[in-house]
């Protein structure tokens, strides 16, 4: 069902996102327990492939593999002959060819992790690629919701802030349509991509449209100042207009919960107050992310592409 | 007895002391076997989280938490998201959102392990922050005098150097008082703390006085050359007069021992020999150190403060 | 019979290269199983000590550590107190007062692994140093030889490129030597050491003698375009008269095969088409590499220097 590499939510059934969600509700476990290991894994080498620097994410795919008691390689081009101009692709095939079981992947550039899974044999899983997808944060974005909420389908979910720039809105907006929520976005006009009703989506630009009713606002970074000016009037005022705090949450549910896919401008996406206090949901996020990448590594590793190898050095 | 954090020798009890010591002679036995592993800490997760590079600290922590059959994950800020602004306090809750079972701090400012215990449900260990405390170099050196002398109590212990900016001086002070020894220090007038006496210490500016009749001889890292001209005239100088060798050594009892942080300044703070040679133990210090980290990882990992992530996120 | 650090292929008899490849041939196995691990090395500790970035070396040696259940501890000088002005041999010492049980070096100058072999008590294995030795990487080219061809002993092997800075060119034309290979070289004339013919090779500047009836062809990396000039009048000149393509190796062996250290640099040492395809086999090189890693720890981990340390810091 579910296929060989995991590049983006765009590709999943809602059967398979579900079948991942109910894997980590298992593995959410694991993290309560006092030792916070099982075997399943063992044997195993998990590759952190990551070319562009990452916080969270690369500590919670290494987290989620030990827990698994998976063997985790970290690779970051910092460290590597990269420099020397050796290029991605061989890279990745020189990393492959030591056997890995699984490659996570990230690159500034989208579209870079599929190039990747087309030479390797080794499954890739997409861990952010530029504007593109970032298919784990989606999973565990609906991983938070699901168990807030007791269901998805049916909700009403609205994304605020840059969604042209964001990898994290796109792959947000495939997983909540596949599982059956109304999707919103708002923001500046020039934040709104030209096609994104497209997707399935409602666009709005006044807050209070795109709130009323609303079971779930997801707050999107503001990636850089360098913005301001060219898509809003200045950081101050997109704080002003669609920056969360109480006094907007007041146009949606009684029990909204609000979530930000991390680290948080604070004042600017989010009040001080709700980055740190309930209904804001961020550190739950947190946690369940190392749930789905646990669930994610378990349910890619070794679907090796047998013959792979073979193809590319084939006898000539 | 103990507490849950251990941000610095100076919240320490002398039993505190007394069981840490007793716990790393304990461990040394496993460093010495063979196979180097006991499963005590499996399924526990250790962060290095290292705002500051170091050789020695982090290594000799990474190599205590595998010897445990913990699961070690080094973090430091070259390869984050701090980069993207985000605050230290966030980096650390979003780590301590993944469920580390123990968190281990360095940063170059003082008081930042103690603002991140504050927010945090994993226990913080302090590597070393700014000029406060630096706890487990303290603890190493005590394990060192320890194992050498056999006792610490009634002993003598000179620390030479830059004692206002030191806080390996500073741990070692609050440590060596309280297990009984008498501390003094000797260096130019400018580096000794105007108040150092109130920590019990004896303050010389000779060596040939600060030596008479020690047990041990600390020398302190002279962190740069830019202390040249404001703090003493010149290296040169310096070396001359505070420079450890064995001429200077007569002044010591004829079993004294010299301890060094490390790295060395060779020709500075200790002559070429006695960087190399007995009676210095700067190897045993490090050897030790493993065997601190380890009695601490121990002691210290899973006392996670119950609900603070409650009281964080609480309901509103 | 093997010495207990490996330094260069330069030092080791036939039998010890004999017996490397036959331990390797069974690691290679142990890296086709589903659960690639085995517990030879559990308790044991690796430390990859790198002054020098690497991609693949360093990678390939920790994954061979952990199929061997061994701590692995990654150290390379940006993370490290070199910065302030620690020496090399402090550094060492201080990593080896923590009780490693095999140290790997890379180091961008030729005999510091010596260096600190001599120092330490843990046994060193060389990871290349400057233009000296990269005995690893020479073992792998002997095992994926021996794996294609079914034996060394009579074979013709032609290295192709700037052997006067290569590591990788000294180390195979030691190994192939001793185990009975002809070995020649071919290049620009100013890329050929004076002496390499006291090494018991041939040297040529004409590609067509130089593979005429070879059954082995390994190109070396152009380690950077700054040697254009005086070394060779440009990249597209070197490539038209050195690069390997289809056309050339009509010159060879019907059954030849073409490898390379990697990274390669694609239209200047090898053409595209040869860089994937058959006859070459430069991802069974890399494959060979983990195996022949597996093999060496196994080999050399743990024969500790017994007295050393008390050597060092003896009794004065």
């Amino acid at each position: 069902m579910i296929g060989r590499d995991l590049l983006g939510i765009e590709d999943l059934e809602r059967e398979d996102i579900e079948r991942i969600l109910e894997t980590a509700n298992h593995m959410r476990e694991i993290g309560e327990r006092e030792v916070k290991k099982v075997p399943t894994l063992r044997g195993r080498t998990v590759v952190n492939l990551f070319f562009e620097a990452s916080t969270r994410t690369r500590v919670s795919f290494e987290i989620a593999g030990k827990r698994l008691s998976a063997d985790v390689i970290n690779f970051s081009p910092a460290h590597s002959s990269l420099k020397k101009s050796e290029s991605i692709l061989d890279t990745a095939r020189t990393l492959d060819a030591m056997d890995p079981d699984v490659v996570i992947v990230r690159h500034a550039v989208a579209g870079v992790p599929k190039r990747i899974a087309d030479v390797l044999d080794a499954p890739v899983i997409n861990a952010g690629d530029g504007a593109h997808e970032h298919p784990t944060q989606a999973l565990l974005d609906l991983l938070t919701v699901q168990q807030e909420k007791g269901r998805i389908d049916g909700l009403t979910v609205t994304i605020v802030g840059d969604i042209v720039h964001s990898r994290v809105a796109r792959s947000n907006i495939y997983g909540f349509r596949k599982m059956g929520a109304e999707v919103r976005v708002v923001a500046p006009p020039p934040m709104i991509p030209a096609a994104v009703e497209t997707l399935g989506v409602k666009a709005f630009t006044s807050m209070r449209e795109a709130l009323d009713g609303a079971d779930v606002v997801m707050a999107l970074r503001i990636q850089n100042e360098r913005l301001a000016g060219s898509y809003f009037p200045s950081i101050r005022e997109y704080a002003a207009t669609f920056g969360l705090d109480r006094a907007k949450l007041q146009f949606a549910k009684d029990d909204v919960i609000v979530m930000h896919p991390g680290p948080v401008n604070r004042g600017v996406e989010l009040s001080h107050d709700l980055a740190d206090h309930r209904p804001s949901v961020i550190l739950d996020q947190v946690r369940n992310g190392v749930a789905i990448r646990m669930a994610v590594l378990y349910l890619f590793s070794g679907r090796r592409k047998a013959g792979r190898s073979e193809r590319i050095q084939g006898s000539s």
